[in-house]
């Protein structure tokens, strides 16, 4: 695996300060990207890679790590009473996305997701997210994605329900 | 279509000019997420999308809009003869990626993917890519991933091959 | 591509004819699989393979052909005006499935996908399908998969609607 | 979940004795193919559904059932010590696979996939697999596959490893 951490070692060359696109995180302390602890993260969600996530390379193919992201924030939505995906009145659509990769994920690891609300607007959720390989300590990739939640059929952004605040509560302690 | 292009207007207020993480294109100009038009990219391919694509929500999935990034950047690096994904000495690999959403994709719409090179490094390319729905000329969403190019072996970045420059360079025209 | 047309050479031992659920079409003919010729198929829907079909064995995964199967057989139907996959009150459930490979796909080929009715119940259709990668005149896997259409409500077995059978009339043709 | 049983119940109509490719089993006693009990599998790897393998229909998509199995046997090869995908002189090929659906899956569950051995020859074995969803005592679907052992490099079929051998030893129970 460490093979593939040292393009990460390259990655704040690959991407200047310039890029600020490159930032995984709000604050001005990390604008470099780099992979955080399982300390950042106030919860987890497990999931098994599958031999096809791997690609030509040998490795998860970067594409799935976004449905890690996927799939954490949504089970545990639903494991915590406060996202019904067949008939519930609000849906949180995804507006933007994106992952930094430090090493790789490959299978057959298992895949420890760690969540954190990053931030939160009105109708808005910031999820900050880190993949972890087995045991790992670090993260092999960081990446966001922003929830707007709309109403089932106007699709018209609506202020997050309470059963979704208290859901998130414990995802939003201090980084 | 238009009931997903409303979460995108909603976007500016849930992504604040303080999150220039949230920016798509390098230059000040857009800090805001837009959609683009196709004049804004130099090359297309062409995707069709498939039935597992559309989620329980009936349009294409935030993740497999990654896989169109992929598979349009390879593909036209493979046919312009600058990539041997099976025997290359030098490999690409994704460092960071990232997509913002403004409409919705679904099957069985064709993608067509829009292709730019929107940054060069000695080792790194940063594409910029737009997917379009049928005949939209609007993208239905915006990406970037940055390529590492390595050593298929030591997984050390090499400059890019003179056969990559030639590939990338009908990809830079400016926008 | 030859190199994995061997194991197919070898799946007649592999498949004995004591097992005839290896048997991929109908008629006593064919008892053994057998790569099919486009001929067999009277209409065809083209799908691009994607980066990620590729698995580690740098084929397109095995999982995949299935999901070109849906993409044909789906896309057919709706641009014959005979599937409404949003509002009809008529749904296909896959009730079974299957799939014989005799050699390789790969990305970047493009999938031409050869569709054929080989029977027809009350309320069920049996598709064949046959995937040929570029201009290869032999398939490189031949499936099935039998449609139950049900109320989408009750999700109850219901007779084949008149618009489904006006669809599916061209691909009955004698094989 | 009853839902999507029925269309199984009527899975005998929709597929006649006349058809044996429809047997999920060698043995005559099962020439109908059924819904078969936890206890019929001698091993067990769990796997976590995906937000993404719902489909439109709000059930696993029938493809991802194959990715299912796929990860099942060489997540369990692996642990035994029986495969190396990496660097194994030997690989194996599927040239043949297919399923019958009985029931639904759907994220978020947890999916348990049963293995079991049906059938070994010089250089193939059939696998049998079952899919139980959550605590279902019956399950969702029931599939076959047959691996091919080839050399990686000349791809032609091999004997059977010793340690791969060893490690089929437990699931070739009688069923």
């Amino acid at each position: 695996m460490t093979a593939t951490t040292r393009p990460a070692a390259a990655a704040p060359a690959a991407t200047p300060a310039a890029t600020p696109a490159a930032n995984p995180a709000a604050n001005p302390a990390d604008l470099r990207p780099q992979p955080l602890p399982r300390s950042r993260f106030p919860r987890f969600q497990t999931i098994a890679t599958r031999w096809m996530d791997n690609d030509l390379y040998g490795h998860v193919n970067n594409v799935v790590h976004y449905s890690f992201f996927d799939t954490a924030v949504n089970r545990y939505l639903i494991e915590a009473g406060a996202l019904d995906i067949h008939d519930g009145a609000v849906i949180g659509l995804v507006v933007q996305s994106q992952c930094h990769y430090f090493a790789s994920l490959a299978f057959p690891q298992m895949v420890h997701a760690g969540l954190r609300v990053a931030q939160r607007g009105r109708s808005s959720v910031h999820y900050e997210l880190g993949l972890f390989g087995d045991d790992a300590e670090l993260a092999a990739a960081v990446g966001r994605f922003v929830h707007v939640y709309v109403d089932r059929a106007s699709r018209r952004p609506v202020a997050l329900p309470e059963r979704l605040l208290a859901a998130l509560a414990p995802l939003e302690n201090a980084a």
